[in-house]
């Protein structure tokens, strides 16, 4: 059995190490992978994206846990939510909002990051719970780190085949954030948003292959012109646009960093517009 | 079995890889666990109080190996020290200098880091070895990283079951430094030390839940007045202090870091003022 | 059965994760260890001699998966490398020119790095294959992250056993850039370079044990001398040279950067003065 571990606690401080220990105590046979502990302090919505971009490559059954949680401490629930492929455990803060996004229709935002949580009622295949029995809970509980008291031990002893509903009770909805996806224009141009800049500078849009045209495309961003799709990083001469690794449209520089060399950041606007057809 | 490590060693470079090799070599079946890579070079404090802060939330048995090592090639000690609850191995250079704290009586220093090595008797309770059996180590020895080539071969054989007193010799006292603890001052304030700043920019102080008066209490800290404990990091509007998840007082900022906001450095004073009780 | 993981993809994006649930989903007992994933970008250079520094050091069959790929989605060929000690599974573009040169009569280049790429018959002892068979490969294949879609897989297959010649076909040569070797001088000295400064800034060259003579030698680096080698970095008062843990000259700074203090950088010349035997 696996568990993910997903966090903005970085890996100099004492915090994941208390976490994996604390698992590890309850069941010791458990493999454990770090997914990044790198996410921005309270960025629930970068490591929301993360967690949407990994899921699936992991084997069914696998426990993400994901602890990104400025509001500990407070009201906010601990939940875990099942879906047919992958569970988690998790804040009730919008952390599982792209997850939950893939079971639903898309929601209708035009605002990157739309970070405003809205309860929302899941869809049949997708069950949540709140993990409200502190009989498995890690005593006494801190008031600022449920990671290590709650969320910890009860991914532990979910691996340890101790059923959901015995962690805590069945809910209909949970509080998510309305996921970003590209627009149509009224001049037949698509407006998405640039929603992640990674390690090699690399552009990686909310823009999905599914979104876009046969033929030919020609992409606007930060005033450059992108005249066509290429195939691979190292096959255009400077920038390059393509389909990414996770299929959504990408901006890259061969041997370089798109970002730093378009002053781009996350949320900036990206423009595909779409030729007519010749007749 | 765990072997977990703690290193200044980064994750840039082959050292701590090297050692991972070396100990799956003897023990392919052992389960490895980072704690830390990026303590700052040769900082023995830092990682001694990591160290303290982990140990007791990993199974028993658990094997520490923690190497910050600037005496690496000189005549320091190589050693293992058992107590109740885990076995670590280091250098004899204070890095056990908590843990052994927790078994002892507090020592008197008033000086944060106070880095003057005492050679310390050990309590009854702990077990000390100098590793000296070379039999367990890796040949040919270098001068320069002893970490691979004496601490990870001794700990893998430890974790296999060979005993500590066939991997060294029982010795009576170890190099402790004092840890700092906070002092009573003459006008019923308590003055102690920021321990610890930690990736949030929280400020974690050597005041610990146990040495505050029931209360109300008011903290001073950078000519910063602080009126009142928080139950949480989202609880304050700004500026927040309250027990943190190892029971030390935190000072916090809401959504940000307190230490940028204060400019404030480990060892920096912390004065808690007490009122006088109504009559 | 262990797989390693070498990359330049940094652990803040989904990509190292990803990998590693291929990996799981296919080999579910495998033992994962983390190399290293902070390689500069595109850096094959410092890849490979990252790779050649700790092979040495695992258990014989370790399955070393390495992923610098600027040619990726090119023609370049995914490859795997059988030694007598280890495997590699790497794209085909110089990750392995460490390796075989271990296997080899040392190359003649003057240069460092040299990066351009010749095609070199391989030895006896080691045997090379091109990865082929895109049975074992994931569907669909992605353009731009074939350590996802192809290394990750294969990787995961050959740990279950399934052979090389299964995975690939045999090829008799690969790419491989020239490896710096230190130069004998007109004058009697040794011209070497420096080929990697480590996280404590200390300066390692690619002057071996064995390649220095016995009795005194002046090391001159950066307009500084250095006037004989230490037996450990604590044994000097300031600048140090000494054989470092993989058997290369080195130089140090007491407590402090040597690379800061003297301001080199990799592919910096060091040169060592054999004074004349006394008669």
């Amino acid at each position: 059995m696996i568990i993910t571990l997903t966090t903005d606690f970085g890996l100099a401080d004492a915090y994941v190490a208390s976490m994996k220990g604390v698992i590890l105590g309850i069941n010791p046979e458990v493999k454990l992978v770090d997914i990044s502990h790198q996410i921005e302090p309270q960025n629930v919505a970068q490591a929301a994206l993360l967690l949407h971009t990994i899921y699936k490559y992991f084997p069914p059954d696998t426990i993400h846990l994901a602890v990104v949680d400025p509001g500990v401490g407070t009201s906010r629930h601990p939940i875990a939510l099942a879906t047919p492929q992958a569970m988690f455990i998790a804040p009730d803060n919008g952390l599982l909002s792209y997850i939950i996004d893939d079971f639903r229709e898309p929601s209708a935002s035009t605002l990157y990051p739309e970070t405003e949580l809205q309860e929302t009622k899941l869809p049949p295949s997708l069950k949540a719970f709140h993990l409200n029995n502190s009989q498995y809970w890690r005593h006494p509980i801190s008031n600022t780190f449920h990671g290590r008291d709650i969320f910890a031990p009860v991914a532990a002893h979910l691996s340890l085949g101790v059923p959901l509903l015995e962690l805590g009770e069945l809910i209909p909805s949970l509080l998510v954030f309305p996921i970003p996806h590209p627009q149509s224009q009224a001049n037949g141009s698509l407006l998405g948003h640039i929603q992640h800049i990674d390690t090699f500078g690399n552009l990686i849009s909310d823009v999905h292959r599914s979104n876009l045209p046969h033929g030919k495309v020609v992409i606007d961003i930060a005033g450059y012109r992108i005249e066509e799709l290429s195939n691979s990083y190292a096959a255009g001469k400077d920038l390059v646009a393509l389909i990414g690794s996770s299929g959504y449209l990408e901006i890259a520089l061969k041997n370089g960093s798109a970002a730093k060399r378009l002053g781009v950041r996350v949320g900036d606007s990206i423009i595909i517009q779409i030729p007519p057809s010749p007749l």
